[in-house]
């Protein structure tokens, strides 16, 4: 015979067996059965469990230290939130990602995995919550309101260095690029169109470039991400947070964290506005903006072999058909083209759930967090994926880069100065008819002496001035 | 001491280790390599898993018909492939959801499962492919540009149709609520401001109906998803897909799946066109509009408990603040809308995808599909949620809103046509001016016998004509 | 000394001069005041004023016919809404498109409009209300809720046949040259990767097919555009509109418009639901993905000249830069790009307007009128330009194409079936080493005869079967 | 008889015929032709018109400098210049906003303008460009791709200072407020429900705080709009442009524009680059989100007058309808919101125009300067029209709102600490059981001194600490 062995627990809707092993309480198990819509559990999202972790264990020395919480008490849950932050009991987040109720629930469910390791520490069984209890010691001080928002910022910062270093991965990809590919002349083209000529270093090197910029934006957007509501309660006016606990809270949650956290100075509109999140967002959709672009020529590029403009070559990493023999598709820029267009559209949806907050809070920021994590850890995965197994394994095809050159009729535009606009026009028109290169035709009639040609075409006279490597 | 048992299996790229009790092999080893984007595996998709196994049962039948392919072999993956429908073997479906190669990954997972399944059942040993091979027996007459679009779209078949029932769902839970307050008098609103009078029962027929209209759109939409391009291969050509094949492959495919599908009538169009999913996911953003719009209102009508609307109640299905001791929020509908906010976000990504299509091919299938089942999925666990947690159990604050109504200066407009426009325009201003009721003022200064006034605000009258319930 | 002629109305907010010559009144001009916002006035989309001109017109009629408005005024008021079917008059429709009020201003400004030139056609000066009067007379029976929306549909169709038209056009521009070029031969292309063989015909006939569909969908969106509102008045219980109002209005608005236009049978829904907008926004989004996708490939086939694809050629229309002589640029495809952008950049205004509205309204049609004309009138223009300033003129390279088949290592695919997998293998690896074509390999190693080779060529070979021209 | 005189002009088309007083030439003729999208010219947007005039004078002056223009003809550019940015023939730009080409023809439209204006200067007539060219004198040493990039992101910059100065009159408005109302005690709400006190000040202090931010954000934004790649011509490498022309370029359009200019460090990056514009775009958008909510707000707080929320009242601009007498509607909330999802549609089109840029250009910035500038401008109308016809005259109901929060439930919260959680606790289910206020309750039981209670609903106690105003 099996036993099912359970705790019970009440809340203002009556009682419900947990089961024994359970960190999590009855406000958890509620939670996930209002919320069974994907079946992500806000485990999935590390970071976010970890700022949770330390934003209750700095309102908990925040307590002790104003007198409001035993010593016996913060101890307990100081020690259960390290264990959280060193990766222990995330198992236990289990409500769903997307959820109603603002993050209470997610909140609720870091206050019951809390007090019950606590109270485990504290020589207690789990759900003996007269010794020590979610709400009145674990949560004392707080609300969700500002729990919740200020677990998402953390997170976030931490999120997105992981996705600066990964974008820096992926700069110096391109940038090694650059230098190797300095002296390959290449035709530049606009509006896919034969403009004039550069080098194939120039154009990796504006990718390289493209990224350091966005990645000054993103350095510049997460800083606004360090600004907190901590303190705030129900709707930002402190209602029951003791004078001092804003701030003491603030400095034990910078010192626990590593982050130079600032609390908002005006926190009835701190705990109302997502501006940071939407600003964050629309940074991360132009960092996708540009990463699609730059991995349209990748794959524009590449194309080929033989029908195709074919000017570099992308490693092969998978077989490309599962009917065409020897066919490599350019799949790594494909893919990081589908995570940007992911980006794109969750900013769509982050934009939505912002608009909708109404009067003193947002309650749509779980949609906020969900689909910021995803645009953060996907664009991430993508920029490290791009450097690793595409960019870094690129080579150029010189000779028919160069030939395309001598043989454009852009080239007139380049030698225009040189030998004269009526000349170059009859040039032009002499290349365009006989399908002639217009250098071959150049020299057959003697407008300019070989050296001289070949000086014009040097990629360092080709390149122009003030073309800064990355 | 441990052994690692592995087979060796190779691609174009050369040998790798495959684990020995893995039924995938080299393909899908590169591919989870080549896509550590969101750690969500395509199994997480069953629909998906068990339309590819549909495909490759299909494709071997009329293989088999048309005398391509060994009876023997052709069994064994039958029975392999109906393994799967059975549930079977959906761990083995380890690629990456977001990939690149337009779905290759997904379809050479598909093909080396099915073989090494098949193997097995032949008596062979998994990697024995020289008896039964992933690409020339199991993916015979087919390419990953005709199995691919073909399973995704029974797939969404499949899960539209799990939609539906949970639309109706939610249809009858308004509808059922349509009726018990058909006799409940309140003030209609526009632009937030005091109308006319209505009931409230109309106001929840109008969301059944509002349902029901999106039911039928999107009943439409999966009828053009029934359109295949099985037969296609690489690019609708049907190049090595012998004559009759596409058509044996249709039969069997409808026969398996119970689906009236149909090849599409230029293979060519067929093949690089993503326009049913763009269709389907304006469809689903369209359910997604009107569903969060019916939301908001709950929300807004649910107000409360004292300084709002407070014209209806949600169940409480949860405790709603950490802080604030019985606050109850709308939080099912809350989720609700955050689950219309990704929808949309969605379709912003699928249309970005469909565009971004290339000549004879759309390389960028794997996002549409992630969008389109998680908006799919998401909607009908919002639906059901949405009718079984909130709507089934509201209740009506009756009294109040008749209150609101005999209150209301808006009942002027109804009474101008029997007290006059000039009387009536004076009761306005009395009323507004001294907060009394129009009813009351009616009443006191004799412009209407208390019967007659009755009449005009029974509910039936109040509710005009032609006003069907859903 | 100029004098300024003025005449005087009033309305809640007081007195106000209005110009003598202004068929418009107060309430139009304290809606130009309150609304500066585009600059853009209604008369800038003539269907919406001619809709509302029919509204009026059936309005009036069905009142009449009623017995609740004077023959003489409603004949007065008849011929003025007919005189602005005319095209008379559009100058007097001022206030902005993008309004406040849920287009209150705008039915107002009609009101105003045809109440004063009725008061013209009865021998009276304008203003002189007591005669005719814009609100007791002119929208007798009405309210902007039902007025607006049933306006803005008509306008919709109507506007819509104009867009069907020209997508009619560019279809059969797109199938005359699917006939034209269905014996040239090219590469096919997946991922941008070389292929197999099809014909150029096939390309055109795909953008031809695409486009029909797309005309179908459109189509049916159209078909639900076709049920009004007309008769719900304020919210959709009809208050103040007698029995009959409804159902006479409607038929007179059909004969008047030619249009088979329903009454929807729940009003109150029909009242506060913008699902038809969304559902139209939505396909129109879908032509624009079609047509965008359609648009980047002709650019990418007409590349070059000489380091592009160059497969085909656009008309030249205008010189192309300021600066390289004899550049042509891809111009045409170019703006209809940029058309399909705008088209979906609106999907997204519609989408959020849509799920703002809140209970027995939606505030915010007049953006959801602004976008969905421009989105209509945009993607007439643009398919209509696309056909006769490019498709039309497009010419082929056809020998150049034909080479590159012959040349691709993608043959082989082809060849497969004829020579063995494994000679197709040698074969393949050899051109590749060599930079030889395969065609000519397969030749001098004589595994086929060139008779065999020419007529697996042909090009309705290549073409395969059931390839339907548009 | 009337005589249509017309002088002839030639591109390399042929021959054409343009009316004798049109400063425009045969390139902008056929820019009309080939672009009849949107029926609105480039002279719609003045400041883009001043800044190719500023562009053009620069380079005339740069070019001059570097005795690469005689003084004569450079004069004779600078006066014309000078001209249209006086306002001057501004009616003159009539290009399409919408085009292909990249911007050429808006080039090439200004440097037919200025040629032709410069030639009468110069005592000659229009059309002889023999005297002083088009393209080689008024386009000397640039392109489109470095003209256009840099005039759309001058124009940008000024029509961004238009829109800070309607912020800040929008952020005083609302300040103002903050001041006026901060005694008015009110009930804060989360998630629609009662939550804690707090005071209208404070609320209104949010809006002009998030306003704040928004300035402090746009300000950011456009800082990076002011990086130009003027001199790099047609990709980047400053092909034919003369060694400083760039850098003196650059200096005299800082001196004509009286803009702090930078010149891109690397220009091959900045001419394919639309990131800034991404930013600014999502910046704008960003700043609709808010201000939307704060309209959604503003909304909801007026709601009524008797069945809403009723706590302030919204200012009357207009009657708000044409069949129910004295309704009032938020019409000025209504027409932000509107101009809110406009933006947000715009920032769609934006990012997926700049995603479409290929290689060494974006053809696409067109529909960027086109979307960019309606959401700048027409916020900025927005933001006016909010402060000064709606904002500015807001009331408050301040006996109303006094009395919800003592009558409130959510009073408990706040005297929990000073009647212990027990007896609030009863207290609450009191007032819930019976109807009555916490208020009365407290003082009836003898729970707390009625000046005590007076004291915890001083506003200033209320409010909390730490609250800034604006």
């Amino acid at each position: 015979m099996t036993t099912v062995v359970a705790r019970s627990e009440h809340d203002l809707l009556g009682y419900r067996d947990i089961p024994a092993d359970a960190y999590w309480g009855v406000h958890t198990l509620r939670a996930t059965e209002n919320f069974p819509i994907t079946g992500t559990p806000i485990s999935a999202y590390p970071h976010l469990i970890d700022a949770l972790a330390a934003v209750k264990e700095a309102a908990a020395l925040a307590n002790e230290e104003l007198g409001l919480l035993e010593p016996r008490k913060a101890a307990a849950i100081v020690e259960a939130c390290r264990e959280i932050r060193d990766g222990k009991l995330h198992d236990q987040f289990v409500v769903d990602v997307i959820q109603g109720g603002a993050g209470t629930s997610t909140n609720m469910n870091a206050n019951e995995v809390v007090a019950n390791r606590a109270l485990e520490l504290l020589g207690h069984a789990k759900g003996e919550y007269r010794h020590l209890h979610p709400n009145e010691d674990v949560n004392l001080g707080q609300s969700t309101n500002d729990v919740y928002p200020t677990a998402v910022k953390i997170a976030t910062v931490f999120a997105v260095r992981g996705l600066l270093k990964s974008m820096a991965v992926l700069q110096d990809s391109f940038a090694r690029k650059a230098v190797e590919f300095r002296d390959v002349l290449k035709m530049g083209r606009t509006q896919l169109q034969d403009a004039v000529p550069m080098t194939l270093g120039q154009e990796f090197s504006a990718y390289a470039v493209m990224i350091d910029e966005d990645r000054n934006r993103l350095d510049e957007a997460v800083q606004l991400i360090h600004e907190i509501n901590l303190g705030a309660t129900a709707i930002g006016t402190g209602l029951n947070a003791p004078a001092g606990y804003a701030e003491a809270a603030r400095r034990h949650l910078s010192a626990i964290t590593g982050l130079p956290l600032v609390t908002a100075a005006n926190l009835v509109e701190a705990t109302q506005d997502c501006g940071a999140f939407v600003q964050m967002s629309g940074v991360l959709k132009r960092i996708a903006v540009k990463l699609s672009k730059s991995c349209n020529d990748l794959r524009l590029l590449s194309s080929g072999p033989r029908a195709g403009l074919g000017e570099i070559n992308l490693p092969p990493v998978q077989a490309g058909s599962s009917i065409m023999p020897g066919k490599v598709n350019p799949v790594i820029p494909e893919v990081v083209n589908q995570v940007a267009f992911e980006v794109i559209g969750n900013d769509v949806a982050i934009t939505m759930a912002a608009e909708a907050g109404q009067l003193q809070l947002n309650a749509f920021e779980p949609i906020i967090l969900h689909s910021l994590s995803e645009s953060i850890t996907h664009l991430g995965a993508a920029c490290r994926t791009l450097a690793e197994r595409c960019v870094d394994g690129i080579t150029a095809n010189t000779e028919k880069l160069r030939a395309s050159v001598e043989n454009s009729i852009g080239l007139v535009t380049a030698l225009n100065p040189h030998i004269g606009y009526e000349a170059a026009t009859d040039i032009a028109k002499e290349a365009l008819a006989t399908g002639r290169g217009v250098a071959e035709l150049v020299l057959e009639k003697g407008l300019l002496p070989a050296e001289t040609l070949a000086d014009l075409l040097r990629p360092e006279v080709v390149a122009g001035s003030g073309q800064a490597l990355a």
